[in-house]
């Protein structure tokens, strides 16, 4: 079974967005163990759309199309999948109802060309739409398949997780092909590519006269360094004591290099570890933010129930916010000295019992004789206040990205020592 | 003259790296006026090569090839070009020279491996390396022609730049093809696609018949809906003029229809719209964020210079931090009341001469009888306080993603309001 994943859109051949939507569903095939040798891009012309998935439908046994489903007069997908299945285009009611029903649960008048949207080649299966107005397709051509998708991600990614993951596996099984591949990614956070790759060279080698385990690094930029292991095995049981197996191993070699720089499992965040650790010991947490200027904040609103744990933070951009509000004593404001006073006054001004704080200079100047990048962490926790004083690489967005996951592994770890110190 | 791009590497596929090479060369044919009809990603397999670079020189007159130069088993690039211009490989002498002495320059042993890179298919002329080990290669295809380059997207570039381009160039010359692409992107903020569509629907009829103007909307998810206008011409400056043209009609369409929804051209941003205002009328902000905890504030501080008219914001994430902190009155804190206290309160407490606030229900349950997506924006500016009510579609992160550009929008209103009434 080879998925060839087209995306639609001449922005993409102008180089004026991202492809996400290919490497998204790259990383997902993959991880379903389902073979994908091509992808391709085309702009928004009928006769191109056509070609680009008559070339797919000639060396892949399902295409995935992206784009093109929208409502508007550039929006050619659905009549060049109809071309390519030799078949018309027809208007369902149930669909022009759901769009209806969308615009008005909104309050939006609804415009005549939305109804393009109901058009659906003959023979073709409609994906309901839930977050877009557009409806995905399933669209057989002979015995192969063409999955018909909106090109906004989060439209896509919903319906490839609601609907063509299922259809997809299934046609794998008519196959025959029964073997399945599991993966599981460890997350890290502050060792090197290369650094992990050394710690965990024994495993390569012993991996390498063993087909069924894999080891791969991805560097994830502001996120880490992932390390997945991937396992084929006959059924999804042998697979995940594989996966069980080698992870015991891996981590014990990254953990007596490194120590404990693997924060999570798979989606887990950084946000997520730390949201456990204070949701098991019943603390909460408030911030001062200087350099990422609400980036901690916004990481930590996106946990659900964050609101049990999280009082808010205060953005102190200007110094005098700093003096001012969270009681900094005077001085330079990128110090030691300056972060452990915004943690504490954070914790006193929003009323928590752990303070996280980051002062820093994200470039491109200096500030207070620091050059940019240096980076300091503030902690309040219990009668412990500490720090943590960084130098990042990186301009202005990628420094203070690079803080904001810094500060949280910070506070992971004032947590974990103390939770050690208490047994 | 058109140009198909082919990425090789597994990497690509399984979704492990963004493919940023194809981006880059999309822009830059664009904006030198050469078409891109279509891009291919490949892995690195000998076969699957030579069959998507004999698919692109079908549908295409020229191939730049990027990926699979380097000096690893999996650098196969070489023998598929060879194969398809059905010639064999010769090492070069010269070339083996060059990566000897690079090596030798830095210090390092080179293993035999390295000398694949100086095999050359017949016909070929190189592009020396500058950059890397790996030189470039021009391969003449009958009249058509596939350009190698490195995968590294730093040598890609430095390539293209000193040696592609001008070949390219001289081969769209020689077709006597001369003209140009240019392309402007308005932005806009509260119209839906489709309605977009309609208020310019004139515009795309008239244009249908014309080939040198063409307009296409990019649904960008939360940063809104934008309108790309694309001329072809003879020169620049042609080029500009019809854009200049097009651009006052569509404004003039979009604006009747919708008023002034149209907040940046090209990469200018919501954040920047709104810093240029505060920037030119001296005035200092502060934000008070509850649903969107931080987002707002972590966009700002994007904005160079965000420290001349940034004092810092609250993320009041706990009700009682909106009642202590920003003295909203005690009831309930997604109301339009509150909204308008905690905007008083953030220009209070940060000392600011304009306070924006944002207070919602990011979902999934209702909070103070208020359904999901139920948003209220607070604006305080002089002595006037106002706010919006706004009722937006999505999961936590969207509802919080469009509450930040929707109150920075509601902001730029306000102040360019403001601003009319002064004058």
């Amino acid at each position: 079974m080879r998925v060839e994943v087209v995306a639609v859109g001449t922005e993409l051949l102008l180089g004026q967005i991202a492809d996400t939507n290919s490497q998204w569903l790259g990383e997902f095939l993959a991880a379903h163990g389902i073979a994908s040798h091509f992808h391709q891009h085309v702009g928004d012309n009928h006769e191109r759309i056509v070609l680009a998935l008559r070339t797919a439908l000639a060396r892949s046994d399902a295409v995935i199309v992206c784009g093109g489903l929208g409502p508007t007069q550039d929006d050619i997908t659905r009549a060049a999948i109809a071309d390519v299945m030799n078949v018309s285009l027809e208007r369902h009611d149930d669909i022009v109802e759901v769009i209806r029903a969308m615009f008005a649960s909104r309050g939006r008048t609804m415009s005549e060309n939305n109804l393009l949207q109901a058009d659906v080649p003959r023979g073709a299966t409609i994906i309901p739409q839930t977050r877009g107005t557009a409806p995905g397709l399933i669209c057989p051509v002979g015995h192969k398949v063409i999955y018909a998708l909106p090109g906004v991600p989060y439209e896509m990614v919903d319906m490839v997780e609601r609907a063509v993951a299922s259809d997809l596996l299934a046609r794998v099984r008519a196959t025959g092909e029964t073997s399945v591949i599991r993966s599981r990614v460890l997350r890290t956070w502050g060792a090197s590519e290369s650094g992990l790759a050394e710690a965990v060279a024994e495993r390569f080698e012993a991996l390498a006269e063993d087909p069924r385990i894999t080891i791969a690094f991805l560097a994830s930029g502001i996120e880490g360094i992932k390390v997945r292991l991937t396992a084929r095995a006959e059924d999804d049981e042998h697979a995940e004591w594989l996966l069980a197996d080698e992870e015991a191993l891996v981590r014990d070699a990254v953990h007596s290099r490194f120590g404990d720089i693997i924060f999570g499992v798979d989606d887990e965040t950084m946000e997520d570890a730390v949201a456990s650790r204070l949701l098991a010991s019943g603390d909460t947490l408030a911030l001062a933010e200087s350099l990422t200027g609400g980036l901690i904040a916004s990481r930590l609103v996106n946990v659900e129930g964050a609101s049990r744990w999280f009082r808010g933070g205060v953005v102190s951009y200007a110094s005098d916010v700093k003096y001012d509000l969270l009681e900094v004593p005077e001085g330079p404001v990128v110090s030691a000295l300056a972060a452990e006073a915004m943690a504490e006054g954070a914790r006193r001004v929003l009323g928590a019992s752990v303070g996280l704080a980051v002062t820093g200079v994200a470039g491109p100047g200096e500030q207070d004789g620091q050059r940019p990048g240096t980076v300091f962490v503030g902690l309040a926790l219990g009668e412990h206040t500490s720090h943590a004083v960084l130098q990042l690489p990186g301009d202005r967005p990628r420094v203070r990205a690079y803080s904001a996951i810094s500060a949280l592994d910070f506070l992971r770890r004032g947590l974990d020592a103390r939770d050690a110190e208490r047994t």
